[in-house]
């Protein structure tokens, strides 16, 4: 029987045209991090299973490729549910493995400790174009710094990142799920609601406040509190300061040190960013994850619709690990979406090498072969590329396909040396 | 309940100081090859379980993480055997899956196609120190290329990568499939008990000449068949020059061509190779996997006992996805055992970029942290590594902490502009 040449459903064979695109991202990137003291770590692609379905992940929980347990460990005779049947699957994120790592590893890590994370995430989505199961994350988090210096960084070096890579006009939102939960609370909203109302206020991109209003409704919240719900948001977007007008609203629900701590952040940034993007207070960016406790923020790119990287602060999780608190906050970029924009822009990787091919005729053997390949091993010792192929019959043919991949010389070796 | 923050059996977590290691081998390996003109690829973890499990994969099969079908595809009412819970499988090397890739994308590859792959495989081995059960490999091939020039080029790439990386005194043994055979078939064995034979021939390293022959004569081989084997290893042993003297005594078994083009190979490397290894005809070199067809290498140095890499032609693989014949012949170098020996040289990366600190007293907000932060903006613009953090209590320790971790050169800035 013939074996499968397809990849296994909904991922994807990467081929060299991309690789080198995505070979050119990384290096940009892992730069660019490490000039702010990030250090790259690394996590195994399996995790136990317990921690990938602890409700840290939430949708994504739904998502895992799951891996079956092995020898007298599986036992399908007395197997009743798919949980007695695995130990492992396959991450879905690089957040819960980056907790797990800073649990196990904290005694060797400097404190606050800057990861950088690049690395296949898997989610068994349904198949659709231009989303596969297998994809690249590249996270960068800050764990133990407890102030908003974490904040700062991390915008800035994610926006610093970006564009360096060559983006222009794209935007950082922010938010706070403390200010989220305050005007919910402002409004009415009964707390065990937050969840459930978060979800349909996340759609205000797409349906707009009266779009939101009417599926709050139909899901049952009461009228007046909707409407003074999307009043306040209403009102928050004609204020001059939208943050300073919610510091005096919001008085009695949230802390004053949120406020000036969260303003702090949009000053700083503001004060020291690149003028490639534009730092926006979005009071209605939820970010789906329920582990954020604190600021919030999201890339928007105008070439792309959607969301394409987001992060936050989520100062609880280490302590479902450890039993003991360490705040942390992160933010990863959407290094598929950046590579698609790329591809689709018909971007070049600069400064390539200049391709040299060496076409060897068929019968050149012995000395004559020898002294090819030692001139090709000169020129790579100089850092050139060579590639030493055999000549075609169709030679015309072979170059042009040579050209197409980039080389632009080409030194031809006979048997007979006076054809040359 | 707390969660498990060990990695999954038989799995690591990856420090920054391996990592650093990691990605500089990384970054000399693409280089070094890319100066050979292979290009990058990458193929999904997960491949379809019917590919992992088609024999390709000798020993490796048994040790397949297997990944349980999902949604209405999985029936544990009806499932009766491990296949029926199963669809998909992690790779446990990186060849089935670039013959794969290669089948289903051959119209937009060139020809030849030189591949670079680096990418983790997993093997359920029983864990056991300095193995663990996901690893990374890196792998190049040649698939289209029919003559020697594969094997030359696929030797000359890997030994210039691996003496670029330090390595001195190594050892790049070689032999043919077809003259493991011949010899097997000169001494009296049946060809069917061949795969048997050269698993004890390949303890030869271990228990010399007369551990393979009691081995092979207690498995029941005739003694005698036994003994021309072994007579047969040692006379090519004392011989001016093995390859020569098989080629004679094989004559009828092996054809010339065989031998010609073998020879080619050992001169040809061997007149243009670096001094930091030595090229060894060995034939007692088995290499584990059935679908080596000619001439297969292993990578020795002297640091490690076993092998530290190797590869081989492996001309029938593409034929069992599509039907038609494609040559193709790889070397795969072995990236964890490399960088373990770098860990243990105490070897640093060169050229590391200089690492300034600003520690920030807690008590700096507003304008004194926004110009501390445009200060560090700036510095990392021209290139430089700026790490931006909170000033702790214990400061002469975190200066030492930050020392250890590389940090040179200290800047403070407090509330209180005096102190400075």
């Amino acid at each position: 029987m013939a074996l499968n040449k397809k990849p296994a459903t909904g991922m994807k064979d990467i081929l060299p045209a991309e690789m080198q695109i995505r070979d050119y991202v990384i290096g940009v990137i892992k730069d660019t991090y490490g000039r702010f003291g990030f250090t790259s770590i690394e996590t195994p692609a399996v995790e136990n299973i317990e921690n990938l379905t602890s409700r840290q992940g939430g949708e994504n929980e739904k998502l895992i490729f799951k891996i079956l347990k092995r020898g007298e460990k599986l036992d399908l005779e007395t197997a009743r549910t798919e949980s007695d049947l695995v130990d492992g699957g396959l991450r879905y994120d690089l957040t819960v493995p980056l907790v797990r790592f800073y649990s196990n590893n904290a005694a060797q890590l400097p404190s606050p400790f800057k990861a950088l994370q690049m690395g296949n995430v898997w989610r068994a989505e349904r198949p659709q174009r231009g989303r596969y199961r297998q994809f690249m994350q590249c996270d960068i988090d800050i764990l133990g710094e407890a102030s908003n210096l974490a904040e700062i960084e991390l915008i800035l070096a994610t926006t610093t990142t970006i564009s360096r890579l060559g983006f222009k006009n794209f935007q950082i939102r922010i938010n706070d799920r403390r200010i989220l939960k305050a005007m919910a609370a402002y409004a009415g909203f009964a707390a065990e609601d937050y969840d459930s109302v978060f979800i349909t206020l996340d759609k205000m991109d797409k349906i707009g406040r009266d779009g939101v209003r009417a599926e709050l409704e139909a899901a049952g919240y009461a009228s007046e509190v909707c409407e003074k719900y999307m009043a306040l948001f209403e009102a928050v977007e004609q204020a001059d300061n939208g943050v300073a007008y919610l510091r005096e609203k919001l008085a009695d629900l949230l802390d004053g040190e949120v406020m000036d701590s969260f303003t702090e952040i949009l000053d700083s940034v503001e004060a020291t960013k690149a003028d490639t993007f534009e730092l926006v207070f979005d009071p209605a960016l939820v970010r789906g994850m329920s582990y954020y406790t604190g600021p919030i923020f999201e890339i928007v790119m105008p070439e792309f619709g959607s969301s394409c990287g987001g992060g936050g602060r989520y100062d609880g999780m280490v302590e479902k690990f450890t039993g003991s608190s360490v705040p942390a906050c992160g933010f990863s970029i959407g290094f598929e979406r950046i590579v698609m924009l790329l591809m689709e822009s018909g971007f070049q990787v600069p400064d390539r090498p200049e391709k040299t091919a060496f076409l060897i005729e068929k019968g050149v053997s012995g000395q004559a072969l020898r002294d090819v390949i030692a001139r090709a091993q000169e020129e790579r010792a100089k850092g050139r590329q060579v590639l030493v192929v055999r000549m075609n019959k169709n030679k015309k043919f072979q170059k042009e396909q040579l050209t197409a991949e980039g080389y632009t010389e080409f030194q031809e070796f006979y048997k007979d040396p006076l054809k040359a």
